[in-house]
C-alpha cells in the first residue's frame, strides 16, 4: 500500500460495535483542504451523514473524512442529523479545521441513535492515531460484516513526475446487512480540476461498483469519495489530454479493484460470475438484462449448487423487460457454446467443470443490435441466510 | 371439494417426475366445449405450451386441458412445439374431439425436451381415469415442489339457481424451481359471456396471483385459465348487474385462497407477511413500493430471523424509486406503531412477538396521497437455498 504524498489515516476503537476492541472508528486528513467530489446513495432514505456529506461537497472542498462501522445513523430523525454533525465538529476541533471540511460517513446498524458520549470521547485518541501509513488500519475500521480488509494503489507519470492514487472500499457482496452499504474513499496527490474530477468519478463509480450486483437492496449509506490534494504540484488535469486520460484508466482499474473485492467478499458467497450481455439493441437493454440476470435469486442458488441448469439464466433475462426473440439467442459458460439459437447445443455436463470454478464467465447474445454491458455478480449461499438472519441478534 | 356439473377431471404417472409412481399428468375436460379465457406469463421467454395456448385462446372456447410436471417444456426450440401440438392432439383423438379445443400446459424443469414416448403411451389411461370427482388427483398430479395440492370450491345462487366455483392452482411460494411456474385453473357450470369472462379473469389475476412476490423470477409457463361450460343453463352473465358483481367477487375469493396457499407453501417458507403501503400518491407508486419492500432480501432474512429490524423495512421502500419524504413516514407491525415521522416510537421488544407469529401485516404510510397497495410475501430460509441450489442434482 503506498502512502499518499500529503494524506495521513489513522483508526481507533470508539466501543461502536459489539464486538468492540476491533477499531470502528477511522479518520483521513489531507494537510491541505483538497478538491473533492462525492457519488452518494440513489435511495430516498438517506442517512444522516450522506445528507450532510451532499451539502458539503457542493463547495468542492474536503480536508476530513471521519467514518464510523456499527452503526449507519440511517433512520434517526433529527437527532441524527445533529450527531453527524457534532461528530465532524468534534474532529474539525480537534485539527483545527473548518467544520465545512470535514465529511462524516458511517455504516451499520439502522435506526439506533450514535453513541455520542463513546464517540465524543474517542476523537482526541482518533487525531492522534494519524500517520502517514494508516490507510490499512482506517480500511479495517471501516469494515462490517467484510470478511478482509479492501484497499489498493498504484502510481501513475503525471507531467514527469509520479503521483499516486490509492483507494480504500467496504462492503460484503451480493448484498450487506443493513442495506450493502458500500463505501469507497479514493485518494490521489495528483491535482484534478473541479469540473474534471466530477466527471472521473461518475465514469468511475459507473464503471466499477455500479457493475456489481447489490440485489436492490440499495443502501442508505453509498458512499464514493476521491480526494485530490494537489501535492504532487502539477498543473490541474482538466478533461482532456493523454494525462487526465491515462489517470481516469487507473481511476477504474483500482475501483474496479476494489468493487471486484466486495464481491468476492459477498456475504457467504464461493463464487464470483461475470454475466456479459452482448447484442443488444441498446446499452440500456443490455444493461437491464445483465442485471436481471445477476439478481435472479435462480441463478444465484443454480451458480451456488454448481448446477449448469442454463434454462434459468435464459428464463432470466425474458423476465427484464426488454424484448428479443428467445429462439435466436446463443449462451456460453465461459467459451462454451451451450444454447444456439435458442435451443441446447452441448451437453451440460461437458461445462458442468465451469461451474465447479470459483470465478467464469455467462455470455448471453440476443443479436438484436450491437451493445454490450456486463455486471459482476456472486452466489447466495446457506451463510448468507445465516449472517442476515441473525445479524443483530 | 364441490365437483362442478359438466366438468371431469383425472389423472395418472407418465414417468415424468424422477419419483415416478407419483402422478405427473392431469387431464381437464368439459363434457360440451366451454368459454375460455386465460392469463400468460409475460416473460419474453414462454414455454411451447404457453405459446400454442395464447393461440388457442382466442377462439374463446376450450374443451380439455391437459397438463404434465416434472418438465416445462421450455427453451426446446422448435422440438418443443412440435411436441406440445402433439400432446394435445393425442388427447384429442382419444377423447374424439377437435385438437384446437385441447389446451396443453406444463411445469417443471426447463430446457429438456418432454419425453414423448412415455407421454403418449399414457394418454389412454389419462383419459379413461376422467372422473366427476377427480379434481383433487388432478391438483396433486400438477405440483412440483409444491408440500401440498391446492384446491378451493364453493357455490353460490345465480338467477335462482345454485352455480359452482372450483379452482386447482399450483405454485409453492417465493419463488419455485426453474422460475416461479403458477398454475391456475378455475371451473365454473355458470354461462358467463365471452368479455365478461375475459375481464373477470384480468381482475381475479390482478387481485390474487399478481399480490403475491415471485422475485421478478418470472416463470416462463405461469397461466391462469378460466373455463366457463353453462351447464348450470343461467343466461349468460354480462359485465354489469348484481350476479356479475357477486360472481367475481367469488372468484377474487376463491383464486386469493389458492394464492396464500402459494406463498403458505413457500419453498422452505416459514411465515406469510402481508405489506400495506398507504397514502401513496397513485396505486402505481403504492404498488411500486409494496414490491420492493416484499421483494427485498434483507426483509425476507428478517423475517426468516424474526428480528423486528425496521429499518430494512423503510430502506427497502426508500429504494423503490418512488419519492417520498422519509422524515413523514409512520411504520406499524401489526397494530403496533413502530415509526412515527421517520423516528422509532416503540422498543422492537415489545414488537418482538409480532415477528414469531406465522402470519402478520407490516404497513407502512408515507402520508403523501391516498392510494394503497398490498402485496404477500413469505422468509427466505435455509430451505430455500437447500431446494434451489440441490433442484437437479
Amino acid at each position: 500500500m503506498n502512502t499518499v504524498p500529503g494524506f495521513l489515516a489513522g483508526a481507533v476503537s470508539a466501543g461502536i460495535k459489539k464486538d468492540s476492541g476491533h477499531d470502528d472508528f477511522g479518520l483521513l486528513y489531507s494537510k491541505t483542504p483538497a478538491r473533492a467530489a462525492a457519488v452518494f446513495t440513489t435511495n430516498v432514505v438517506k442517512a444522516a451523514p450522506v445528507v450532510l456529506g451532499m451539502g458539503r461537497i457542493r463547495n468542492g472542498l474536503c480536508q476530513a473524512v471521519v467514518v464510523n462501522s456499527g452503526n449507519a445513523n440511517a433512520c434517526t430523525g433529527q437527532q441524527g442529523t445533529l450527531d453527524a454533525e457534532e461528530t465532524a465538529a468534534a474532529v474539525a476541533v480537534e485539527l483545527g479545521i473548518d467544520p465545512s471540511l470535514v465529511i462524516p460517513s458511517s455504516t451499520g446498524v439502522i435506526g439506533v441513535p450514535l453513541p455520542m458520549k463513546q464517540i465524543k470521547e474517542a476523537v482526541p485518541a482518533l487525531v492522534s492515531s494519524l500517520r502517514e501509513d494508516g490507510l490499512e488500519d482506517f480500511a479495517r475500521a471501516i469494515t462490517t460484516t467484510d470478511g478482509f480488509p479492501k484497499f489498493t494503489s498504484s502510481t501513475t507519470k503525471i507531467g514527469g513526475k509520479t503521483g499516486t492514487v490509492s483507494v480504500v472500499g467496504k462492503g460484503a457482496g451480493m448484498i450487506a446487512p443493513n442495506m450493502a452499504t458500500m463505501l469507497s474513499f479514493t485518494l490521489t496527490d495528483i491535482d484534478i480540476a473541479p469540473s474534471a474530477l466530477k466527471t472521473a468519478l461518475k465514469t468511475v463509480v459507473e464503471e466499477s461498483y455500479n457493475k456489481i450486483i447489490v440485489d436492490g437492496d440499495i443502501s442508505t449509506n453509498d458512499t464514493a469519495l476521491i480526494l485530490s490534494n494537489g501535492a504532487l504540484g502539477n498543473s490541474p488535469l482538466k478533461e482532456s489530454g493523454g494525462d487526465y486520460t491515462q489517470l481516469l484508466e487507473l481511476l477504474i482499474e483500482l475501483n474496479t479493484e476494489i468493487a471486484t473485492m466486495i464481491v468476492r467478499d459477498g456475504e457467504g458467497a464461493t463464487k464470483v460470475v461475470k454475466i456479459v450481455v452482448k447484442g443488444a439493441a441498446s446499452p440500456t437493454d443490455a444493461e437491464k438484462i445483465a442485471r436481471a440476470m445477476g439478481t435472479s435469486l435462480l441463478v444465484k442458488t443454480a451458480l451456488y449448487g454448481q448446477d449448469a441448469n442454463w434454462g434459468r439464466f435464459v428464463a432470466a433475462a425474458g423476465a427484464a423487460g426488454v424484448e428479443f426473440d428467445p429462439s435466436r439467442v446463443d449462451l456460453y459458460f465461459d467459451e462454451h457454446k451451450v444454447v444456439e439459437n435458442g435451443a441446447q447445443v452441448l451437453e451440460e455436463s461437458v461445462v458442468g467443470r465451469v461451474f465447479k470454478k470459483p470465478e467464469f464467465t455467462v455470455t448471453l447474445d440476443i443479436k438484436s443490435g450491437s451493445s454490450t454491458a456486463h455486471v459482476l455478480t456472486s452466489d447466495i449461499t446457506h451463510d448468507y441466510i445465516t449472517l442476515n438472519a441473525d445479524y443483530r441478534t
